[in-house]
């Protein structure tokens, strides 16, 4: 089975756990029976993918931002279709579908399906996937949706509206986020909600690509992605095509984009240091620090802490969070994954800055130098070398690494390393890094 | 004027804001409309007294754990009083008087007044004390007290039962924490709240004490301060004395030791870094830390934030405190004010702990050493010195000083001086310090 996993945009709506660079599906905060660790959305659902079909191919549509948190949250043995702009839906996939045939080598007669990374969902539901790859794959129409089962009147999703109330129909039409009367009408004839979930023979978006642009193959279209219209699959595809069938799926589908919905979800109420007392009712607290966390006497109401803020709010107040976040104007971002293993601001001061890093064994910075900013490294723990101007030094817990501005620089990690980083300077900019191929 | 200020014990049932070495008096919680600022209990008690009498003579109360703080916050020109250990309001009241004479060379003909430094008050509360010493002064009963007019039912006090409702009267009686019932007699009676402020001469109660213990001095009576009677001022004092005035007062006087009470007294609802949304009600943010704080939908609620933890708690609820903070278990203090300046703790590491710490200009920390740890220090911002086993080293941003265990280190601040202090080592302990006089 060839998948497509689109992993989205940042969200602000989920504050502060995400952040610019770090998205809702990079959230630790699904435990994993299996290992009793908390995974990701993105982690869950490769995992669960995984379970169902190991020889699965899986591809994730991203921005170049996300490729980092996913090297770390999947590892570095993934493939990885990066958008190199932001655009929309339809040129993600289409890239991603040209990734699948010129860098994986599938044949074009292959079917792939397409689908977000961020509902929350159960193992049925990449069986309810591997079935539309099956439909797909008989060739009766050209595209195959799955439909969700509406479980409530919401007007925020697009309905499909099927030819007959069977498992598989063919569909007769589509309605963008009709009023409230127009979906109780439309679901009493079977209609089911959009989940932007697509199977298709790689061929057909090949053909429908190269028709639309002008180009030889990946790299090339790479090279002109701004010339693909910025449009969404469904727009610029779906509702132009005539043959399409759609198949109905009751099993569980939930958007988690606030955190109204994102607690829904949660199998634990308490994620990381927290404590309610026996008066709290539907709270939730997910602390990505290590301060604890006290809740007494609170109803309805999620806690969320981690190195950029602390949001406290009710639970149906809380999805009207994006203007309040941008008014914080956040200045930096405070904590990220990175390829080579994490980091998190310790502080801020108008003097320096001092930063918490964690390298995974077996990985590195990169060699690179600051022109503003003199910097210390503290060993904490761990064993490694670095690389200071090109002077190689193997480093231990307690060895203190003084680097001058202009000094090029690199640690490289043989087990799990930490350290702390003292930034010195009056402009420190996220900026102010210059890259060099490392000297032997 | 002579006062003697009791600054009484550590408060967990402002937790986070208050720990183990800060008591609540030292949270700056209230806004000086004259400098802008915030100032603690202690700093605006020292404030309204000297306002009222620049030459009032204000003695503090206290342990030793507190004298940092005191220093820290009111500057080293103060007179202290502390206990050798921790007994009781008698004991401590008991020392403090002979401080007054011995230390400070007073007359024990000479008035002294004795009051909590915690209740909130306006400047007319300390108009009345000037009262309650001049009364003191006439000498027509031992002691004089003040006595609040009561503003509920409440059972939380004892009541002091006056002979007539005038505004100055003889005691007749006392009654502990009466039912509410009997509160409310009393109260038609003319009763008031005692809320332990006593005036008398000091000749009185260092014949008391001189008839209870044998002692030569302020000297003597310190080394033998465990052989007062640890029992309260009240018990020991108040309900023996046959002579009692009491002056009724009916201004400003709130107990805050609750975050519910302590929140009533707050002038501006949001303290540090903190947003409520146009849908909360009655929220309060004190936040002593860098972290952003939003609070969206809430009622009724106080939100804590310090270094040592995060408290989201409903008003009423938040008195139940207690038995939770117990739980929590916390390892270390997690910041403090010293006599040199302040210090909190970035992060803790099983390999180590990250510090941050601020010295005033002027001062230094002990000449110390650690067995079982190295550290290393990062100047961020400011001038002085350093002096390592003896080396004496001018420092500026940017310099490290690498200190072994077994080290012998200080660091002098010339100008404020901001510095990261790593430590590592496993069994990093705040008992691991070996004082040494400074070489030259």
């Amino acid at each position: 089975m060839n998948i497509v996993l689109l992993s989205g945009g940042s969200g602000k709506r989920l504050w502060p756990l995400s952040n610019d660079i770090r998205s809702k599906q990079f959230i630790k905060i699904f435990k994993n029976d299996k290992t009793g660790s908390y995974e990701s959305m993105v982690q869950r659902a490769y995992r669960q993918i995984k379970k169902l079909d190991r020889n699965a191919s899986i591809t994730i549509a991203t921005s170049k931002v996300q490729i980092p948190a996913l090297n770390n949250q999947l590892g570095e043995d993934i493939h990885i279709s990066d958008e190199p702009s932001r655009r929309d839906t339809f040129p993600a996939i289409s890239l991603a579908v040209n990734y699948l045939v010129d860098i994986l080598g599938k044949d074009p007669e292959e079917v792939v399906v397409v689908c977000p990374v961020d509902p929350y969902v159960e193992d049925e539901y990449y069986k309810a996937i591997a079935k539309l790859a099956e439909i797909a794959a008989e060739g009766t129409s050209s595209l195959v949706l799955l439909g969700m089962e509406p479980t409530s009147l919401s007007t925020d999703y697009g309905y499909i509206i099927p030819e007959t109330k069977e498992e598989v129909s063919k569909v007769s039409s589509f309605k963008e986020k009709p009023n409230q009367r127009s979906c109780e009408e439309y679901i009493k004839q079977g209609a089911l909600w959009n989940g932007g979930v697509f199977a298709f023979k790689i061929k057909y978006l090949l053909d429908l690509t190269h028709n639309m642009i002008d180009y030889e193959d990946y790299h090339d279209l790479y090279t002109n992605y701004d010339k693909l219209p910025a449009l969404s699959f469904d727009y610029a595809v779906v509702e132009g095509e005539e043959s399409i069938n759609v198949l109905r799926f009751a099993g569980k589908w939930q958007d988690i984009g606030t955190w109204s919905a994102l607690t829904e979800a949660m199998e634990e109420t308490i994620v990381g240091n927290g404590t309610a007392d026996e008066t709290c009712e539907g709270v939730n607290i997910l602390n990505e620090t290590e301060l604890p966390v006290l809740a007494m006497g609170l109803r309805d109401v999620i806690i969320s802490v981690s190195p950029e803020g602390i949001l406290v709010a009710d639970k149906d107040q809380s999805s009207y969070i994006r203007p309040y976040i941008e008014g914080l104007e956040q200045q930096q971002v405070m904590f990220a994954d990175k390829a080579w293993g994490s980091f998190k601001v310790l502080d801020v001061d108008k003097g320096g800055k001092t930063i918490k890093a964690t390298l995974n064994a077996g990985h590195s910075m990169s060699y690179h130098s600051h022109r503003r900013r003199d910097e210390v490294w503290i060993v904490i723990s761990g064993t490694g070398k670095t690389v200071v101007d090109g002077m190689h030094q193997s480093i231990k817990p307690g060895d203190v690494i003084a680097m001058s501005a202009g000094c090029r620089h690199t640690i490289i990690a043989d087990t799990e390393l930490v350290l702390i980083e003292v930034q010195i300077g009056r402009d420190i900019s996220e900026q102010d890094k210059q890259l060099f191929e490392l000297e032997y």
